[in-house]
């Protein structure tokens, strides 16, 4: 394998890992921040470092469109690009083909579209998808699938199943291995077990470097794509990570790591940042609200992020109702920054054997003062 | 006088000096980035600092109408607020009534307006604005002054000196000196030789612990106000500091310190950052340009600021192009890093008694590359 992968504690179907890449090693299991257009939004790179972020996404639709896949290898990679020399993981741009895209038609041997930008016409393939992914020098390579839309049917499911089956096995063609550089297969088939299984032992015999489970989050509910994972994941290869592409709450990451899940990715933390909800050990506040405007409290005590260290929630609450960059800015940073915070302690309590309890503790501390979005 | 000002250096009418504060000492010329609702806009605290500047100026006028003066003062000030323990300069909010309130009628004691955000209905006088200033624990506040309009004739430019004149002998009344703390009057007469010599000597006679020049970057040119500089700037006290509201360009600070000012803020910096103009040692860029897509070069090679040492003007482009919130982040970290070099590099030229040869030198590499804005 290109990606060299150790496990190093378990506790029951959860597991802590080290991955080592060509641009460094990623502590498992790991959050990504999503960098859509080679930026984590409202961040600069020396911010989400400062996080603990291991690695971030990077999205091949947005970055193909602008500033195209060709300027970025010009201009010395996505990592020289943007500042970030550590690993990057790159979507196939399927996903966002699917639901940005003007006007697609898909078809056996990929997906024609229009930018959402400003209407030209584009063609990805599983190869044109590893050659834009390699152009950007992304450090995970993701294959081209069919991020199969939410309800399905049985047949319908199966049969994008099997084109998203037909494309990995294209995909992994395209791809040149090198040391430290990896492509991932996504196993898809909606919330039916059996597709499941079938598209897991497709992809393991097609053979990657890590397994990403694609399809969820899409509207199934967290019970629905709970059980998904419990029949899926005994079903990937112990020794190479999982990734549950685009999951979520800190509760859903939670419940996915007590089930063996290595790898997230969301945008729930950045957008949030920029619409004044905030994540904190207690839940989520609406920063907008009222009753924050003289509350001289940080938005977290314990939290190092110069958002909670150095301001006050009145400072936040003023900052959003002035419509001032710095709000976006300095929650974006919380928001992230508490996602590697839950993301470290969820691996120091997998380490010492107490994830449930760790778990627990966490669910019982966000009760009670979630608010509604 | 409740704050020391102490000259270090003359160099013809130019000098530096270190005025200081109960906030700390700031080397003059200075030149103070605007954080007008208690933000430097898309800077962090952090950020601003890293850029050397020593002290920011806040807006009354904005600040009194939200989050508000007392409740900046309960939550410990404007200094606790913003995260800046450096000195902070506020406005007296009458240039801003002017031209942002909705309603505004001025009387022998006052203004009455709305606000333009929500249109609530104000007062203020000069006892008011200093009392405003009082709770945000401003450092240098500002006496309350009417901006005369320009064009004005010389009647109405009396007029309008004869109000503020009154307003500054009631600004000091209103005003409780204490250590480290000052408060400057505004000299005002338009374009008026006489009227500007008579608004000096009536400041002077009242008592201030700084000079402001006002009414001009109004619209009236650079060579009329470098005019009116020339004939206020001798009738004003050696030994206090002298601050040009609201200028200018880094050629028009050039001047302006040549002919003895001491004191500059502005929102040029700043909001060109936002709108993808950058200053820089050959003059001014709009990062918007097409013939930056592939410009694999840092915006200004010898710049410490990160825009510059991480980035290329190929990424500044693509951030802009994109709308990505990072792009007015790093460009206005960079242009109010750009405005503090420029101020460092004067005072040294100063200092070495050289500022002739260095404003020449300066005016020469800015002429090429300048771009309309």
């Amino acid at each position: 394998m290109s990606l060299a992968f150790t496990l190093t504690a378990t506790d029951g179907a959860a597991r802590t890992g080290v991955l080592q890449t060509a641009h460094g090693e990623i502590d498992t299991p790991v959050f990504m921040p999503v960098g859509t257009a080679g930026t984590v939004k409202a961040m600069t790179a020396d911010a989400v470092r400062a996080t603990g972020a291991h690695i971030v996404l990077g999205n091949t639709y947005h970055l193909m469109l602008r500033p195209t896949a060709e300027r970025i290898a010009r201009l010395g990679g996505l990592h020289r690009f943007m500042d970030w020399p550590g690993p990057i993981l790159t979507d196939s741009g399927g996903f966002q083909v699917m639901s940005l895209a003007k006007l697609r038609q898909i078809d056996a041997e990929g997906v024609t579209f229009q930018s959402h930008i400003d209407g030209s016409k584009h063609r990805l393939t599983p190869a044109r998808s590893i050659e834009i992914q390699h152009l950007l020098d992304s450090t995970i390579t993701m294959a081209l699938d069919e991020c199969t839309p939410f309800p399905a049917t049985p047949e319908q499911a199966r049969q994008s199943l099997d084109l998203s089956m037909r494309w990995a096995a294209l995909s992994k063609q395209a791809f040149t291995p090198r040391s430290g550089y990896g492509l991932f297969g996504i196993v898809q088939g909606s919330i039916y077990p059996g597709l499941r299984v079938r598209s897991a032992a497709a992809l393991t015999a097609i053979g990657f470097d890590g397994y990403a489970i694609g399809g969820l989050a899409v509207g199934e509910g967290q019970s629905a794509m709970f059980e998904t994972l419990d029949v899926t994941v005994p079903h990937l290869p112990t020794d190479r990570p999982r990734y549950l592409m685009g999951v979520g709450t800190p509760d859903d990451i939670v419940g996915a790591v007590a089930r063996g899940i290595d790898m997230f990715d969301c945008v729930i933390p950045t957008r949030s940042g920029r619409t004044a909800r905030a994540y904190i050990a207690s839940g989520t506040l609406n920063l907008r609200n009222a009753r924050f405007a003289d509350d001289a409290q940080p938005l977290e005590p314990d939290c190092p992020c110069p958002c909670c260290t150095r301001h006050s929630r009145a400072y936040l609450h003023h900052l959003f109702k002035a419509e001032e960059i710095l709000g976006p800015m300095l929650l974006t940073w919380h928001n992230v920054s508490y996602y590697q915070r839950l993301m470290h302690d969820l691996r120091a309590a997998i380490r010492a054997g107490r994830l449930a309890a760790h778990s627990a503790a966490l669910r019982a501390a966000w009760a009670p003062c979630e608010e509604s979005a």
